[in-house]
């Protein structure tokens, strides 16, 4: 079995404690969960293993894996900053299959419909399972039982606080690298493949045993400034093309033209700025979807009328983030991922443009990170409860078509604020169940809905302030009843209850089992 | 007894392999020693142990240290980036001994005449040893054997190395800042004590149990770009002043104006053009003594004359530096620490000029470093053999006077040379027997003095490019001979031969032992 050894955890969720042969801790509660133990530490390495002149790079990858020590069972690293336009995750599979490994791990940092391959590779048991977000393609198939090991889906910060504390240990990181020197420093901002950053990636540098650079940009060392430091690269592989660059990142991004979603975006304005909570000095996180980007464009204006500046704007970037940069409303954007061309160029020619690793935004088992310090910050979701619990991995028919990516990392700033319809294709949005807990409601405070704003009882400051407010302040109950009435009660999807046949589980950040996801039927 | 086990070393050096109760391995040789094991880990944190609004900050850098547990016996790590300036590590013995202390470890990256009033702790037991350099006042002390342990001394790139491999565990690590914000991240580059790049301090922050940041110019979250990431960092404390900022770093470094350094300036230049070791894209360390100085200033005409590029130049920069690289005759600056302040102005201003960890420049424990692709290094030396063997610690007196800094490091480049004048105050540079063994002569291509210019027998490359040269080409002993009839045979100079009275020992940059230093009688 791939799970065993079920409990009920702190939030009521029956969860495994023995996953793919690994002990578990089941959820404790929110900052109840306390790590022992050292971090992980790969294998002193020395220069004597590595050539005087710097030159690492090797004819291809394959030859750089099999260098590696390529066997049966390890873990590959893989990042997403090139997303639907990666052209190097796959490969790693197809060497894989064609060297006749079996039961690899494939822990990549967000998967894509490009990565849909990979399934022929889970069938025929090349892949074990996949330690990482699985959208669209790799999800559905997950969620009809067809991966042999259990899926473990975490969040960004969840990815690398699993790796820093060697509970997932990367065994060979393919980091691949729009512009490299031949000793392994590289960058994501230059080159004809530019995804602007490589953030994601930090972590896997640092942790993993290997770790193999692979760019369509060859430069002269030093290859400056870097965000992959050589230091930790083993071999670098010159490749034709890493990806294709307009799937990589879009020309631009856009704001909704759906009316029903920029009234959402205008009563989150309207919001931060009745509560208070937009003012000089402070920081938010936006997101790039077609209602947070125009919740920031409200942001931008309030701002600049009030004559504002916020602190600092998190990424990933957007033409309209970087115009908040340079129109002078936010000092500094801090960046895990740049979203389009305009912000590509912002990262390369802006020093107030800061890319930064996960390590520092999100990771829980740090001193500190940068979550509890923003102000405001702007998510989604695809189910929410009456008390404020949130989904963002399933759908309510049981499937698993989306990943937690900073999900869960978010929900510690100060105001999390949610805008999202009531329903969406007849299907409601707040449910009596849901289909998978992804983050604790104590840490959502608002949802914005086109039938009326709910404020989480718990911030009874909020509550106090919008008192007298013309926005339509209602409770999660009555919008409960609002959706019900309006779509009726839907049918029980046909999804599993059995221990057997769990297919995922949704870890939470601080590396405990928040719940799991069955099999679909 | 600080030392046991004596044997006899690879290079014919009788060494301890027991020192301060912990085993050492002897120098085997270059390229022999392979480290086994895993890299040092510090305990994993958590958020939960860190205030959510991120603000470190407490009232004194007493109060840090005992919430940081200090105690008997620890080990503590400081940085040079303040130089002779500094005003934070003293404060820190201060505070050890009016707690009661006892036995601490000193591991500085660099000690300076400034730090003389350690002296009184290494007298009263408050600090057992220190492992790190000592210059002037310390390491006379040392010399006499006043230090109750067994000083270790590493180069710069040896420290890192000894950190990353849990050989020297750093308990607490005391980052000065010159700018900080309140969750720890900071940076050299800014603020009135400002001394550009912190690059010394990265070792400590990642692998140290407890960081502590003390700056005397705190900014609202975010410090950025940073150099120290908050994210590592315990505790912040607020000072005054963390230094003297005219002894910081200088207003101006200046090139040297005696006639016989000009000479050996000059000379070297020559040899590196007629041997055809300067020329386009090459990667070039002068460093910032006033010989080098002036070698710099030629290799900056010559580059400009030929429309050639170097393509990096590493630091510790200077304003030399600096107008080659605005000057477009080197592509970056890589920088380990900023000597004045046109250096400071350049790590600020231009994206070019790269600070640096000593992690990726020298650490011989990582998967390559820059050291090995640089293709001219100018190093000094306070004595030399015939067979090119090198010391920097120690004076022909026996005293410890100087630190190896990154000079065992930079011994890796292709072309080594060493502009010294034959002899200083009637005491020959050129010797049959070494104080103290640095570094190994093969790694040593070329000595330039004001009588003649020598090359390694090893390098029949650069002899063969060099027969015909109008410049001075003799062999080491032609040198010895001529020193040794200028200034007569030496008398022997009052030093200990016994193992009791071994004071300090001089490791190799792969943490093998190479040399001792014995007690000046």
């Amino acid at each position: 079995m791939k799970c065993d050894k079920f409990v009920v955890n702190a939030a009521g969720k029956r969860v495994p404690t023995l996953v793919n042969g690994m002990e578990m801790v089941p959820y404790l509660g929110l900052k109840k969960h306390r790590p022992v133990g050292k971090k992980a530490s790969p294998f002193i390495p020395t220069c004597i293993d590595y050539p005087d002149d710097g030159d690492k790079v090797v004819s291809s990858l394959a030859e750089a894996l099999k260098k590696c020590g390529l066997k049966d069972g390890m873990t590959i690293g893989t990042h997403h900053h090139l997303r639907d336009g990666d052209l190097v995750s796959n490969t790693i599979f197809d060497i894989a299959h064609d060297m006749g490994i079996k039961d690899l791990v494939w822990a990549p940092t967000a998967s894509f419909p490009c990565n849909e391959s990979i399934i022929k590779y889970l069938g025929d048991g090349t892949v074990n399972r996949i330690e990482g977000s699985m959208n669209g393609p790799l999800g559905r198939f997950t969620s009809y039982g067809g991966m042999k090991g259990c899926a473990v889906l975490r969040s960004h910060g969840g990815r690398v606080q699993a790796i820093q504390d060697g509970e997932l240990k990367i065994d060979i990181a393919v980091i691949a690298a729009p512009t490299a020197d031949s000793f392994g420093n590289a960058t994501g901002s230059e080159g004809v493949s530019a995804c602007g950053i490589l953030g994601y990636s930090l972590a896997d540098m640092f942790y993993a045993e290997k770790v193999i650079v692979v760019t369509d940009n060859l430069i002269p060392f030093p290859c400056m400034p870097f965000q992959i430091q050589g230091n930790y690269v083993d071999y670098v592989v010159v490749v034709d093309k890493i990806g294709i660059p307009e799937k990589i990142v879009s020309g631009t991004t856009q704001v909704t033209k759906s009316p029903d979603r920029l009234l959402l975006a205008e009563w989150t304005a309207q919001f931060c700025a009745e509560a208070g909570l937009l003012k000089d000095g402070i920081g938010i996180q936006t997101g790039a979807g077609g209602t947070s980007l125009s919740v920031g464009l409200h942001f931008h204006e309030q701002l600049k009328n009030n004559k504002w500046k916020a602190r600092f704007g998190f990424g990933g970037s957007t033409q309209y983030l970087v115009n908040m940069l340079e129109d002078g409303v936010i000092d500094y954007i801090l960046d895990g991922q740049a979203f389009d061309l305009e912000a590509v160029r912002s990262v390369r020619e802006n020093r107030n443009h800061i890319d930064l690793s996960v390590l520092q935004a999100y990771n829980y088992h740090s001193k500190g990170n940068y979550t509890s310090l923003t102000d405001i910050v702007i998510l989604g979701a695809t189910e929410l409860d009456t008390n404020f619990n949130g989904n963002v991995v399933t759908h309510s028919d049981g499937l698993l078509l989306h990943g937690i990516g900073g999900w869960q990392n978010c929900l510690h700033a100060r105001n999390v604020i949610l805008p999202i319809p009531l329903f969406r294709d007849r299907i409601p949005v707040i449910v009596d169940n849901l289909t998978t807990l992804c983050g604790p409601g104590e840490l959502i405070d608002i949802v914005v809905t086109e039938r009326g704003i709910a404020i989480n009882p718990l911030r009874t400051d909020l509550i106090y302030r919008m008192k007298g407010s013309s926005l339509p302040i209602v409770t999660m109950q009555e919008l409960k009843e609002e959706v019900d009435s309006i779509c009726g009660k839907p049918d029980k999807p046909p999804i599993s209850t059995k221990d057997e046949d769990v297919v995922a589980i949704v870890k939470w950040v601080d590396g405990t089992v928040l719940d799991c996801i069955y099999k679909v039927l």
